[in-house]
């Protein structure tokens, strides 16, 4: 589909249909809590990355999931867009003066996420239904589920060797450069149930790709077998909000990753990187000049203020996306 | 041995040697903390109760040894004798918040230690290694070691059936009448490497066992195997303080249970369970009138200030022990 100018972002416009919302941390948390603001709960399924996911203490930790669950459940620390509100910090002192492993924060209000998904975990509980649990409980009525019930780490490939993903992005603070990065075991890993099953639900009218790192927290989602072919087989439109703004990151180490891994750093780099899987890409005010551009790569442009500050922000930003998706679908 | 008048507390006149306490939780504590101030470290062994331990939300949860750590290292709260100073319950919040299993406390610093032990159990560690290892970073230099690295979890038996220990003792808060108590595995287990060795040391010249719970803290360590024969066969002589001062308890569920189990609830009650396992037994000055009755079960008998609200207090009972133990010795 050629390019296409910018659209109005006034007021629904929908047609209906369920929308598949794909997305990692903070900023597809935050598109997902304005696509909840806007659809019914019934009509959202939000598929989150579990690539970060890992095993720290002994407690299984899953960032991105919490962040939406935190997130969508009003719970989240608003400054940081992650962990909780009024979160303190006793445990994490407490184990420095242990001697324990203190370079990832596990906040006092946090911990309680982690161990009781820890021992629902070893009771036999899958992700997917730890996480509808802690979702149901805490009055989140949208579906969310992991992209899988398997575990597919993301590795990080650097000069020096292969590193575990929080390795690099927390206790190495996204130091080390990337020469690469798979998904380990997703060959055999297999979509989560509910996600298996929205690949070919035909009630699916939008497939939106939220403003999330595209290697870190969206490759993961798109490695898992199946994945792939069926985005692109799916009759609903698939549409991503670039994460590159005026060629840096809103947030995290996507810009700093697509240079080191020889990518042009701007919505153009992240729209090649996609490739064919889009069928539209919304780029920043401030990339207006760059969306011919980007339209010669063959996908559907629309132009929005992507930055999201407010909340008003986050419903904006949902609205553009869900009418682009029913533009597209027409 | 016959009974004796009460001894003087007054100034150190021991002889040497090393000594050999056994403990439970608070009341153990505080005399252990009272034979940490006069005693040169090295001459310190303390064996802790591990009959309370227990697996919660996939913790492993040592609260005897905690105590004798926490009151050891000065993180204790003076106000309960367990767990940390300025302790808070936002975890405990937050897991109630998930409908996670929120009987049990666990504190925000105190679950560091819990944390912190689950890991080191999970890499191989033994229960020894960890309590040494939280022993020495927070700079407590007598010795503590657990009384087995097994599990040997301490089961209470009620009309209603077999209840976990901390089912009985913190869920239902001792309510369940208890007909009887057993301490499941102990059959197979083995006294710590530490504690075993300690047996048959022939430089231990005191045994104390603490102002315990006898059926709760201490009787868990004399079911271990070759513990009773051993301390019987031992050149020390042992000492026990009774728990029991004016027919109550100064903590705990020991009268209830004495008087459930059919026992006289007195310091005569105590002295008859442990039986020809004393030499020696520190009675308080509130029950000198029954100091006779005491003695005539043929233990001999010394008379104290037992109660310990103060650290003088602690030091004094100490110090009363440890002379009674000289005295017994000569």
């Amino acid at each position: 589909m050629s390019a296409a100018g910018p659209m109005s972002n006034a007021g629904p416009m929908r047609g209906g249909g369920k929308v598949l919302a794909l997305c990692g941390g903070v900023g597809g948390a935050k598109l997902a809590l304005g696509l909840a603001s806007i659809l019914p709960p019934e009509d959202l399924l939000i598929v989150t990355n579990t690539g970060d996911d890992f095993t720290h203490l002994g407690l299984r930790i899953c960032p991105d999931i919490d962040t939406v669950t935190y997130t969508l459940s009003g719970l989240v620390n608003p400054k940081t867009g992650w962990g909780r509100e009024g979160e303190t910090w006793q445990f994490k002192e407490a184990l420095s003066l242990l001697g324990g492993e203190d370079w990832f924060s596990l906040g006092d209000k946090d911990l309680a996420i982690h161990v009781e998904r820890s021992r629902r975990l070893a009771e036999g509980e899958s992700l997917s239904e730890i996480t509808a649990h802690n979702a149901a409980i805490l009055g989140i009525a949208p579906t969310i589920v992991p992209m899988s019930d398997d575990s597919v780490p993301t590795i990080v490939e650097t000069p020096d060797g292969d590193m575990d993903f929080q390795h690099y992005f927390v206790r190495d603070r996204c130091e080390p450069v990337v020469t690469g990065i798979r998904f380990a075991g997703a060959a055999d890993a297999s979509p989560s149930p509910v996600f298996a099953a929205a690949l070919e639900d035909d009630n699916i009218s939008a497939i939106i790709i939220c403003p999330s790192n595209p290697f870190l927290s969206v490759d993961p989602i798109l490695s898992l077998p199946g994945v792939g072919a069926g985005l692109r087989a799916h009759k609903a439109p698939v549409v991503a909000v670039s994460p590159i703004v005026g060629g840096i990151a809103i947030k995290g180490p996507t810009a700093k990753m697509m240079a080191e891994l020889g990518m042009d750093v701007s919505a153009l780099g992240v729209a090649q990187h996609y490739g064919d899987l889009l069928d539209g890409f919304i780029i920043d005010e401030t990339d207006r000049a760059s969306a011919s551009e980007v339209a010669a790569t063959g996908v559907a442009i629309d132009i929005a203020q992507t930055i999201m500050k407010t909340k008003g922000d986050r419903t904006d930003l949902a609205q553009v996306a869900l009418n682009f998706c029913e533009k597209l679908a027409s």
